[in-house]
């Protein structure tokens, strides 16, 4: 067992030097910095086709176009019309269109109709993405706090959609019945077939204690709903070495879990019946043997791959029925914060998708699929949101999700840290979500 | 009062050699008719920017790629593997993608998930029109019965589509905020200001008896639901010798039609507290002043053009507001048959819009508004639908649907005809839907 | 085949002198025919618990506590707050709670809560009944033509709404799962077994011509939408001698009926589809025999006798099924027209249920089953509604709903005509509705 | 500030020997603790009309003769049909009617349908009780540790209940738009007027630490879902001396708290904006007065009374205006623990409502209203449900609910304790839910 690295009421911190990606990059190449996300989001729609960057096949998801478009409307809302003075906005529609939920900024265009807008066209949105990119070159020069700040936010907040696009391309792909692929396969995941297993699920100990959990200042960029660092008793326990694999949630299928009632939450039993659930989303079975939609097309399922695109009632579900249980986001972050911020991140032009993990040392806690754990999203003891229509960023969504660790393979690199909290309502599974187990020790 | 043009029992038929439009055109250029029809297709979706194409704005509307797509099928389906031996489809998914609602064919792609679709792209799209086309050639040279009457079916139906291809892309361009224009503007619709009035409405009196409504062999092409030709009683009645305009309809919602329920029936009353509705579709009020929608973008109300997209519950309702009715299908029939088929057509590239009509003569029989009947929309005695999943075109949607008469702006030149009739839900409006006035004669 | 009675042209009436029941007597008796028919609403309810009173299992149905003080409200709000100075209502509460749609008087309480209303008790109820009785004596003593045709239009609408107590009794009582009997088994349905069948279906034909339908005045009292008397064309027609059995209806299942689209109209297929709907409502298959729940409790499904409770839809599906169709509404009153008003009606204690019927000639036309005709429900050419909110009572429903013709056997005796009109909704179901097949006769 | 009772480490509990109430009564008095709260349940409804006992007002609720019956089940499923050998249930359709929510049990009757049964009647409901009652001497007086539990879960059970029973008759009679009366007035609520306020809120704080909380072996009856007593962090904090009155909550509103997004969570602005929700449950505002319904009738609202029936959303958003949160259920707890069990619990037969308190005291932590906390309902550290079908008694709502505690004026006396865990869902209101306020103390 892992010994307990910093006793109660030492106040330490874990992980204080990590090495936090770029976001700790030199203030001095914000331009750089900024070239580089906005370049990268154009990137990934580049094996689009144009009517691609349209269509919102679930509610959840939005066209590519609108985040390339939001995206810019941030900069242009909570910078340019701030900062610089005479700025003419690229078309006054747009500030309605583009406005995700910023009730403070005003009106917002319906979000599950984001997919009926034909226009404004591919070509347009460029034009906007140019015209704010230009305009901002002035304020990338100065280092006024404020704006400096900002501007970080701005490039995170893309990054974020990145994230987003990457997911939603491939429900708009994958829910289309022709399911073409979106890019080249995946490197890593050849050579297994559809009978193949994986090696035996390791635990890792952990003492507890009074752990310190959440960033604090001086961590370089992170979100509010990050802060403030702060006590949390920690119990023993132990975790998993590794995600869930295709495999054993093939076993759990095959031994009826979505038909055992006793497995699941009461709200997730009742979502999976009403909605007729008994897989994973991309899953489809053909004459018994399992089929996976990825970015690089449909292919046989392979065993030894993570789990991904489950719903926190079936992640739930399946710890239950293997004797586990999900870990809560204060376990993660303890046993998380040691390590260095390495995986299957998204760092690649090529379709992203998890990847298997051999050995038994602790893996997988950063890429691959995002995490789901046991913890209700809220307020950290001491939460501030940010100031003014940016205060909705974060806050106003601490009800009815739950939080999510790690990052995933279609997450940017140097985008997440141990302590970044993501968070999704239980039912949705177009991330890439997948199951990490944990155990509690008892010693009596 | 126009007299009565046939004894009962006469037998005799009305109009029986009114020109009849292109479908009556000789069989021997079958091909240049195909072809003239299926060139107009892509002509309609010209103006149109490639995300133009795939939005669906309302589930009664499909996007244009489904329409360029779904007529071409209809050739696939109910020609090509039918009559060329070894034909190859195009793509197997196409059958289900592309069925509308033939059951009898086999599964369909859900219509209400039409505008989630992104592929086949436009190009592919236009690929499966050039793959079809070219090999239909062989057919269009055969005389045939079947095959003859099938490519006729097959190019009627592509007109219905066509006319849907201008109200769908209208509906998707209308309703999205930025109000692109599709085409330069109509003809004729220029001068107006928001202050004018129309002329008073003139009514032509029709003394009644026993006539024949329907079409019957001999007279070219006519669908299933128009025979057959049969008698019907119809009393003395008065129609109005025009659209009512967009003035008139004006001065009902001032009158606070919209507020009193004595004028409405009762899923009419229903239908429009629901939704909060208080005015036509693409009418808008700014400052007091009426503007709409057109297909060449928002313009001030013009008073004295024909009022368009109104459903059924707000013609009944205007015209019971009026001291009127509808007519019934017969009526409306009854006074249309011994006209020629002229009218405001589809017939020219410039965006189309109802027009103005002047003097007191019974006008705007064909084009500009389909005219709202009270009739519901049911089979003529001794209705037989076509055999095999063909019979699925008219038939099976005999319930719950009223029927239009007469054509619209967006109908094709010649695809009309008096015994035409066409059917939609009583809430429908994304269609040119127009008013004609009724009255019945009291004669005590 | 029959002759058709009257040529055309000569305008002559059907059954000009028929027996219409007790709205044709003598209006010396006002009051004791007031007494007999409120009298009779209370005897529907006898059987019941206190607990039957207050349910509604299905939107479309009211509570019978509903029923009681609804009709009571009738003759409040249209007699005595009219015609009574210085009248006081019973309670000012129940003008909203118990006014089921007249908008002209004011606002309603949303009728799908209904059952959710345990005040005012049925003791309440019953203490509203007298007081309204107590206060209408001096008007039934009255002879002015308004207050004695109000009473009779209260009368009136009164039995309607037993009738509607006993099928919404029935749904209360027949969709618990308990299946509790609401009273003593209905004569004439003993001795029948699961495997028994009926005689073979005959057709009288009908030769057809200009025929007269609707209610004149001096037919004693007709609704409104009735009238007025006039003139249709019927084709030549065969009508089916009796209603469609059980036996039949099962045979239409066992043959596949309710899976075969193309049986169907297009809402009906989606109707059934999305409800998983497969036999008619009241039936269940036990050990691959058929129950149907009946007033008297669950019984094995009597083959001959007719069908009840199927939809428009299924009626429809039905005829189609086999090879014939369901009748006009003028085909109907022109065929029962010179028949007494004779049948299996509920001038019984016993629970109503419809009866078997021998012999080829004519039959069932009244009472049993209210049938299902083609026609969907529109104002008579010169159609009048009642004047002020009791303008309300037919006119805002002539639209979507189908017109059922005859009665059945919950319709009090004396209620119906030939010239009688009801009307539901296609899916609606919950009525004793059955099925009368016709054909269209081709004479070429 | 209020020292920390127990230092970090030292593993003691809080409040060891506190009273837990009639719970921790010797069983030796099992029967008559049976018959005591078997009575008290018909002690409730005994003010109802008949009708009263049916209806389901909003399917959160259900009819009080379907908790009379349901608590009648739950001893006959898990301890006659399992105890005693050759039992005859008294209904078999009873074991799905009246089964709650118990999959490992069998099918059940759809929830929201529980107000459509109007059979069996309360007489057969009461029978229902005498038979089972009957059948439970004999287990009663049986000392096996296994029977003992379950009888005491049972009488738990039953009180929990109860509770809902009067909350579920209070939503019956208030949203009845007659507004009767369930019983007399509750004491200690007169004098107040519209216009007067209370004192100011004071806050006592309190120094962080390693808490404990949860019940551990030796406690008495708990719920499993209080298990294990565990360790956690507290950071210090201050809370709310009273419960937030209706004349602050008034205030809220006067301010515009209902309009402005900033103060709400996402989930809670659109809820409140979808159902045009301006005001707690059973609020009115009358010619600007505020009225509340109450269980002894629509009264002028009392301002120094605490408010009630807010949802979570709301009292969230209350908590935020007032410049403070909710606190969490350790907080809570911590804070509780100490205290004697007293307060404004449901002792008495008159109309439970929530009194004012006065003075600076903390006070009102148990009775009056349940109180929202910030923490979502899950699972302690080793939480470990009860085996077999009672183990869905708790464990599967562990999803999408917030923990509320100390009770509420409609609890049973005896029935809460500091460690108890109420759960609903944030829309939730029915029930009476009130505010605490709490605030986190910066020490920097």
């Amino acid at each position: 067992m892992h010994s307990f690295p910093f006793a109660p009421g030492h106040g330490g911190r874990l992980s204080e030097n990590a090495p936090r990606g770029a976001a700790r990059a030199p203030l001095g190449d914000a331009a750089a910095r900024y070239d580089a996300v906005r370049q990268r989001s154009l990137a990934i729609c580049e094996p689009l086709a144009v009517e691609d960057y349209g269509v919102q096949p679930i509610v959840e998801a939005s066209p590519p176009k609108w985040h390339l478009a939001h995206t810019t409307w941030f900069f242009e809302t909570f910078l340019l019309k701030v900062y610089v003075p005479g700025y003419r906005p690229f078309h006054t529609d747009f500030e309605i269109l583009f406005n995700s939920y910023y009730d403070g900024i005003g009106e917002q265009f319906p979000r599950p109709e984001r997919g009926r807008l034909s226009r404004p066209t591919v070509s347009e949105v460029l034009d906007y993405r140019d015209y704010v990119d230009a305009a901002m070159r002035d304020l990338l020069a100065q280092d006024e706090a404020d704006i400096v700040d900002r501007i970080t936010l701005g490039l995170h907040h893309e990054e974020q959609h990145q994230e987003l696009m990457v997911t939603d391309i491939k429900a708009n792909l994958g829910l289309n019945p022709l399911k073409p692929s979106y890019a080249a396969a995946p490197r890593g995941n050849g050579g297994d077939d559809c009978a193949a297993s994986s090696d035996a699920l390791a635990f890792t100990e952990y003492a507890g204690g009074i752990a310190q959990i959440g960033a604090q200042d001086g961590d370089g960029f992170v979100f509010d709903n990050e802060c403030p660092r702060h006590r949390v008793w920690v119990d023993d326990f132990a975790l998993g070495n590794r995600l869930v694999t295709n495999g054993e949630f093939a076993g759990f299928i095959a031994d009826g879990g979505y038909d055992e009632p006793t497995l699941w939450l009461s709200d997730g039993w009742r979502w999976q019946r009403e909605r007729a659930i008994a897989m994973p989303m991309y899953w489809r079975s053909v004459d018994d043997c399992w089929f996976e939609y990825r970015l690089d097309g449909e292919r046989p399922l392979l065993p030894s791959v993570p789990v991904a695109h489950v719903s926190h009632y079936e992640a739930d579900a399946y710890a239950r029925w293997a004797g586990a249980r999900l870990p809560t986001e204060a376990e993660w972050e303890f046993a998380a914060s040691p390590w260095a911020i390495e995986g299957n991140f998204a760092d690649d032009p090529r379709a992203p998708h998890p990847r298997p993990v051999g050995g038994d040392a602790m893996g997988q806690l950063f890429g691959d699929c995002w995490e789901w754990t046991s913890s209700a999203y809220g307020p950290y003891p001491g939460f501030e949101p940010l100031r003014g229509a940016l205060g909705e960023y974060n806050g106003k969504f601490m009800s009815g999700q739950m939080v999510l660790r790690g990052g995933s393979c279609a997450t940017p690199v140097g985008h997440v840290r141990a302590t970044y909290r993501n968070f999704f309502y239980p039912p949705d599974r177009w991330q890439f979500t997948g199951i990490r187990l944990a155990r509690t020790i008892n010693r009596s």
